[in-house]
């Protein structure tokens, strides 16, 4: 099914567009609804469309030639994957799983790679959310580098938090604790020691739910990065 | 100095641009010569230049609130730094230090962004050059999850062997142990201990001088992603 104006416009990076580049687009697109852990794309394989997750959850994994899996990002809406081997022509680096229900887009690669060449504000769009997801990516690496497995838990719970200025918060983990364990680059049995040491700081959970009695001494503790990006608009 | 089109044409992202944009390209750009040891950008400033490495190294790196700092990338040339910043107009989210003499280019920002949202043909060579960016950093995450530190080093050993065919190899490290390690994301101690398990498997060090006397058995060890990009151009 085309997905129609409305639906590309609510898309961040496509949200400036004018309305005849966006039918052109409406008309190398399909809006789909898939199951959960259905795969959506391989590592390996060379892009057949760009993916704009609308509704549910994606995990990117990466495997090594051993077949060990570790997940990279766990993605929620809106979010477009994987960008970059669309527009370079290049092997997924990444293999995209649902793991809820979903509502996805499905762009034609090369149809999209013509629209851009020949369309600059597309260029222009693009080139915005490659930079962005680029920088997601340093995050990632800062993180791994310079905080333990317990700050790197502290850091995820305390993004959670919606207002910046609260000293307490509570909210449900957006995903089960095997997909975290992997999105924070540690084993199951070190982000169950992690929560247990954050107990100290006053972070109790109960299954997915998670209160934070005390989120200046979090911060103090994990130290999470100031340097988040303002959002995409 | 003013570059030149001669030189700006080596840059591979703008190897396909024309003589005219080449032109306004030069009129915003600066070659400079810079000594060991500069700082050439420093996390949390808003961009005034994109730099393009000439000569010599560059190492980028990040630092926590409490000033850990970590190598995220040892950059040779030719490369640029840091695009995404520069094209978000964000904050820098590491710091560029040079680690020799060096020559960069300096093309200031604001120009620069006016530029690419002018010229169409600029705004796909940088589209390019982000996506290849965006999955450099997607290989350095996949790296830290997925394999040892032990593994880690033998791939980037195998990365310097020139012929993909060879079964022994030589060749200096292009860096100290130090920069190394940090871009590995291991301790120095660990890395000591890396190199110690790997002389089992054939390789050989002396300071910075590296023999690999079996590749076939250092890869089985390591295994490498055979998911490298083409090379640009």
């Amino acid at each position: 099914m085309r997905p129609g104006l409305a639906t590309l416009r609510a898309v961040p990076m496509f949200e400036r567009l004018d309305g005849g580049l966006l039918g052109q687009l409406d008309a190398i697109t399909e809006l789909l609804s898939i199951e959960p852990h259905q795969e959506l794309c391989r590592q390996g394989a060379i892009p057949a469309v760009l993916h704009v997750l609308l509704d549910g959850q994606v995990a990117l994994s990466g495997m090594a030639p051993d077949e060990t899996q570790a997940v990279m990002e766990v993605l929620r809406p809106v979010a477009c994957f994987v960008l970059a081997a669309v527009l370079t022509e290049q092997p997924y680096l990444m293999t995209a799983t649902t793991t809820t229900a979903v509502r996805v887009l499905t762009i034609r690669a090369p149809a999209l790679r013509a629209l851009v060449r020949t369309d600059h504000s597309l260029a222009l769009a693009l080139l915005g959310a490659a930079a962005r997801d680029f920088r997601t990516m340093v995050r990632q690496v800062r993180d791994l580098k310079l905080r333990s497995a317990t700050q790197r838990l502290g850091c995820y719970l305390l993004a959670l938090v919606a207002d910046p200025a609260a000293t307490s918060a509570q909210f449900r983990l957006p995903f089960d604790k095997a997909l975290l364990a992997g999105r924070l680059g540690c084993r199951q049995d070190s982000l169950s020691r992690a929560f247990a040491t954050l107990r100290e700081l006053g972070v109790e959970t109960h299954g997915g739910a998670v209160i934070l009695h005390d989120v200046p001494r979090l911060k103090a503790f994990a130290m999470p990065d100031e340097l988040s990006d303002t959002p995409v608009g």
